[in-house]
């Protein structure tokens, strides 16, 4: 596969509606002003409420008709119980056609939000406002949304854009640094899969001193809007997202049977450091690009948990809903900048690269 | 408003994924032949399961890998809790997203699959078998789905197309009565807004003796599907099937709240004589083809209920949820053929139009 990304790419249309900084806020108020919606719909938890809300507000100005539903915090919102009860709440409330929902919070909010105004009288306006860097780098862009059954995560959702997306990285001043650090697994991802420059400096970006800049963000949002503008409903290309992803979703299941689950990027951060391993022998990565990639990886996480059984994993992977048949794919890199798509790889050599975690 | 609706549109593109008689068998059974479904999900309810599914199953032959969903017959299955159990049984059946489902029911179990396939795994591909006369000239085009919240019918739910849609008048015969007048309903309203032939043909049809051919259903569905592929998402023109909806519904509503609610089509028989009424003061339609208009259904559709509260009727269309603010907005017919939407018309005139029920 030639290279995806065009370096001059990034004032293309792939982008049009997710904003940065103060251009984000002008533009959701430009937005808002010219729909006039009936009523704007607030979705927070219970963390965004207290800590985003009101800055976002503040910027916003005066808003007649609004109204804030809350959530708890964490993954067990993205329920289908929590769902029903937010579809009951916007009709008791009065929403018709022509109000509009902005969900300010991390990629829960955004893709329960999401799947809440997409489905509400048949889709009505929506607006992102990421404020974890994970929902900024990975959630931001693709238009997926949905919710979970049970520990089957994304079982149930949509396609969908949102009309406009605000990457406000203000909003990460709030924001823990374990959250800050899994975020940055998939701004490392987008490296490693599409632009080795910007691998290089993601890798040697003091991450557990300073928030990245918008700028940096920026480069993870389009490396991802271009993959996904090319392939919107995930039949090929989409997949070298995937990278770290197969065994890093094993991983991350793995860790919510435990007292201490791990976050999603840290256990892609796992992930990428076996599927580095794979790429080797099944992609033609090089040992030496190879060897650096983990190196740099160990040196941003450190010590991550270990001690996940194979054959757990393995299990996993196995009821992966991107699973055709039986097979268990990857996508992995044929160098640093390069991804390949929907590699199949037999249970024996995926159990060797376990080893390496 | 021009007319709508060119004669020789018949051919054109919008029937594509709509087939009728031997052809629809053939083509879910081509379909089947080349998507290869990893499982065929069939929805049905107890009388379609019983009726239609086993005819269906004969006429395709052989199908490896299938399950059969069974819901409760009636509008309550188009709930969020109904919704959520089957999302639930899909998983647990091993729904992958190269699965397929086929709705084979009326427009509750069309309705119910098509938001439940549409958001299964973010959308997976799906087929709409329609077995009344209203599912097939009503629901089959248009691409509407979704689910009720208590009485608030529609009120979550997507625009989503099948795959295809399969329209077999063999399954017609075993409708009951009443529920072929309420679809024939359907029909009438597409020859009074669109094409004045055609309505005089259905005004003439012994509906009561037989059951209209695939001819007859293919030209409504043809009106539908011209009107809705210019305006998929609602916003003007598809309007203009609105005609006898306003008046309708508000009746369907007050209908559900008495022991022996109303049909569809039989509040929209009723919505369609006061609508008329207001036609003729409102967007110039003729005295005289008024009084046929009206003749015509009450010689189809005989006695129907009366007594219907002017003032819990306009409670009802003040909270529809196509009213932008305060407004009461109707499609109203121009002449017999030809319709005008949006038309705001005060409470006191609405009430005058009652009268006439």
């Amino acid at each position: 596969m030639s290279k995806v990304i065009d370096k001059n790419m990034s004032q293309s249309k792939v982008l049009e509606n997710i904003l940065f900084d103060a251009e984000a806020i002008e533009g959701l108020r430009k937005l808002l002003a010219e729909r006039r919606p009936t009523k704007v719909f607030f979705l927070v938890d219970e963390n965004t409420h207290e800590h985003c809300l009101p800055v976002l507000l503040q910027a916003l100005g005066e808003l007649p008709h609004t109204e804030v539903l809350e959530v708890a915090p964490g993954e067990e919102s993205k329920s289908p119980e929590v769902l029903v009860q937010l579809w009951y709440a916007m009709s008791e409330l009065g929403a018709d056609r022509h109000c509009m929902m902005i969900n300010v919070g991390g990629g829960m909010i955004t893709d329960l939000g999401g799947f809440l105004a997409g489905t509400y009288l048949r889709g009505i306006s929506f607006v992102n406002v990421p404020t974890s860097l994970l929902a900024m780098v990975d959630a931001s862009a693709g238009g997926k949304n949905g919710i979970n059954l049970d520990s089957l995560k994304n079982r149930v959702g949509l396609f969908l854009e949102p009309e406009l997306v605000c990457i406000v990285p203000q909003f990460l001043e709030s924001l823990p640094d374990r959250e800050m650090l899994s975020g940055f697994a998939e701004m490392l991802k987008h490296g490693l899969i599409a632009d080795s420059e910007y691998w290089g400096e993601c890798s040697r970006f003091p991450i557990r001193e300073q928030a990245p800049s918008g700028e940096m963000i920026r480069r993870s949002v389009e490396i991802k809007s271009a993959i996904v503008s090319r392939d919107f409903r995930e039949s090929g290309l989409r997949k070298v997202l995937n990278f770290g992803h197969t065994v890093g979703h094993s991983i991350e299941t793995a860790g919510m049977q435990t007292d201490d689950p791990l976050l999603h990027g840290e256990a892609i951060a796992l992930g990428m450091i076996a599927e580095l391993e794979l790429s080797v022998k099944f992609t033609g990565l090089s040992k030496e690009e190879k060897d650096s990639a983990v190196r740099a990886i160990h040196g941003i996480y450190g010590e991550l948990p270990r001690g996940f059984k194979s054959s757990d994993l393995l299990n996993f992977m196995r009821s992966d809903k991107k699973n055709i048949g039986g097979e268990i794919r990857f996508s992995l890199l044929r160098e640093i900048g390069e991804a390949v798509p929907d590699v199949s790889i037999g249970e024996e050599d995926i159990t060797k690269a376990l080893k390496h975690l």
